[in-house]
């Protein structure tokens, strides 16, 4: 199957960010064949194309990743907001998940994909508490997905673990896994250490939440006498590198750390913002080269899947940190929702634009007023760019949202599944 | 003409924030007929409908009030990006806007027209160079207006402004007028004189830009040896009351005054992230029951023309400021972005969906998967909310948008004419 999109502004993403006027994308199957200037496009492939797309100026680039989620957690957007983060855990979070079954954990992840789907996501970095739920969901869906590790002292287990990764890494290649764990409050030095064994074992990096709040830590500091990630790194757990979701209170000595062991950081301002975590230090991340990208957090917490809502806030919210308006310029954030997220997340097949990549593909509208007129087409996309301007979605060469509508899929069905579940769970 | 819409989830803005369930609003010509329960519709009014939508649960109500814009800034979205404020405006902005003339500002007028009316705007309290260009562009595309006096030190005149406001005041219904000056820091101490002048004879409020940067606020006093408020407070520019455009950096002694003068704060939450400028204090705003409404700013500044990002903005960077995560709850985020836009704008008949009031209404779309499942309606709006959730934007009881579409517009004639004049100012 082959599919030709023609008269496109391109955004392949590959190097440093620019607009390549009339760009031609030739999809074959699930791979791109060609991405680059319309007159060159006829050297790679001169035949018919099954479907051939006229983009009328609009913008093809590679989708957007988001780089930390736990997409099952719509079931709780809108349930509990105003409370803190420790509060809204342990007394709203944790006792609705002790009664959310695998069945539901199913239908709640495919309600996050269409909403995936209408902000440009082609992927996601996922942790929660049924995996091959989730790898159901998506498999069912078209949807990739990279799994993190969701050990702690109340679920799950490293031999758990150690299984999903053997399974899910072998399994539908919309599917992998990555070694992880909750965070350093939630998980024993004992479990510490045995995930890092099973890391040197794989010869694997390691994902976790990590100084997301003050409070968090300082008490990391009481416990053990170290900083955060000082600590987990003196536990042997980056040894192959990882990374750690969130990353707002960060001082020096741990990002040298960060640095030296090429560990990334996922941030998530909407979700720092809502729960009035803080505001991560992006300008020295960037300074330093840390690889850095971008995610939504779960929908309980921020409340929406939206990569422009988080792309508009990575840079402004280090505008007001900085006191800098220049701070994280439009190019550094396009990086972060896209190949950053990719690299971090060992989508190295899923990064660009570029003849042999996975297609996940999105085509934004260049004809809706917030994108014109047209000064600087990387700047429109970050700070006017809108979900509102999504196109069409694809994976993997498959055109999964187009025009507002989810061809593969009845999203009333998911919809009322998902109300059937709030009424068993005593929501509604 | 009547228009009826049943099945809606109504929220009319009378009093505290309520959702109604199967809610039906009828319009007759451009007011509202009737807006609350579908069981008491037949009351109000039993014959046909021109038109009858079935709103499928979907949400009705008012529409946005954009209480503070500089429309016509279209032109500059996405030019000069990255400059703090004040070199923003001299380097890039004045050169430019020196260039722009009447006929330019009315179709880059059009053009952030059709893109509030993609974000459920109804109406706009514009602030520009070329009023009459401003009102015309509004009449024209059927958009309610107000504007705001513009007087400095280098163009417009208080003698204009009273001209205006007697003009624009009794012209096209959709149009109207308040006194208003640019700033404390583009205005000679004569001129503000001037305009309490014109206050005082026409016993009306004043607005204008004040209290937006650390800078402006120190050089006030450092030029008048008293805070901007105290200082123009002391010239008797609020003594009918008025409002203060930003409002990021106030004082209490300040703050003492907005709350005994009745003055108003527009947030532009946006604006002040992307330039830099702060954070407003909401919740002491809030506290002191001072009227807060939202507006985008320009789109130069922002650069979008979004009230769904100013929404999550007002609450999430209250909580970040606050260090609170309940701080700035959602139903007070819904009326600072409708009813309070409409008491500091002047529009008593554009406030509520309640019988005898005009009819500018949205509707929002509760089958997009954002807006799943239904725990909190109202949080849904405020935390989820996007523009692509806006089917529809009426204004005065007609369709401006729906769907995605201007039934009254040509949208790609205004993009057109917006590139001719980008390549007349040598931008392109």
């Amino acid at each position: 199957m082959i599919k030709k999109f023609i008269n496109a502004r391109l955004i392949t993403m590959e190097g440093k960010p620019e607009v390549i006027e009339n760009g031609t994308v030739i999809v074959k199957d699930d791979k791109i064949l060609f991405a680059g200037k319309g007159e060159d496009a006829s050297k790679a492939y001169d035949g018919d194309a099954d479907i051939e797309n006229d983009c009328k100026g609009n913008i093809l680039m590679p989708g957007f990743k988001n780089a930390h989620t736990h997409t099952a957690m719509t079931l709780m957007r809108s349930y509990a907001d105003g409370l803190p983060l420790q509060d809204w855990l342990t007394q709203k979070i944790f006792p609705l998940e002790a009664k959310f079954t695998g069945e539901q954990i199913y239908t709640f992840t495919k309600l996050g994909i269409l909403e995936y789907l209408t902000s440009g996501i082609t992927a996601c970095f996922d942790m929660y508490l049924a995996p091959e739920e989730t790898a159901r969901a998506c498999s069912d869906m078209g949807f990739r997905c990279v799994q993190c590790g969701n050990v702690n002292n109340f679920s799950s287990s490293v031999e758990n673990m150690e299984r999903l990764y053997d399974s899910l890494n072998n399994s539908d290649p919309l599917n992998s896994y990555i070694l992880g764990c909750h965070a350093e409050y939630t998980c024993s030095e004992e479990l510490l250490k045995d995930i890092a064994s099973l890391a040197e074992k794989k010869k694997a990096p390691v994902f976790l939440h990590a100084n997301e709040t003050k409070k968090e830590v300082d008490e990391c500091e009481e416990r053990h006498g170290k900083k955060v990630i000082t600590y987990l790194d003196s536990l042997g757990l980056f040894n192959y590198g990882g990374g750690i979701y969130h990353g707002v209170h960060v001082t020096d000595e741990e990002m040298d750390i960060l640095e030296k062991k090429n560990i990334s950081v996922v941030l998530n301002p909407g979700s720092n913002t809502k729960l009035a975590s803080g505001i991560a230090p992006v300008t020295e991340y960037l300074k330093r080269g840390i690889n850095t990208a971008l995610g939504t957090d779960g929908p309980s917490s921020n409340n929406c899947l939206d990569m422009f809502r988080e792309m508009f806030l990575a840079t402004g919210l280090s505008k007001l940190r900085d006191g800098n308006a220049s701070a994280v310029p439009a190019e550094e954030v396009l990086k972060m929702a896209t190949v950053n997220g990719s690299d971090c997340m060992g989508l190295e097949n899923a990064r660009t634009l570029t003849a042999g990549q996975q297609a996940d593909m999105v085509m934004l509208d260049m004809h809706a007023p917030n994108m014109r007129p047209v000064n600087d087409v990387l700047s429109n996309i970050v700070y006017s760019g809108s979900k509102s301007n999504v196109l069409m979605t694809m994976v993997a060469g498959r055109i999964l949202y187009e025009s507002g509508e989810f061809p593969h899929c009845d999203k009333e069905k998911i919809y009322s599944e998902a109300e059937n579940i709030q009424k068993e769970l005593g929501l509604l």
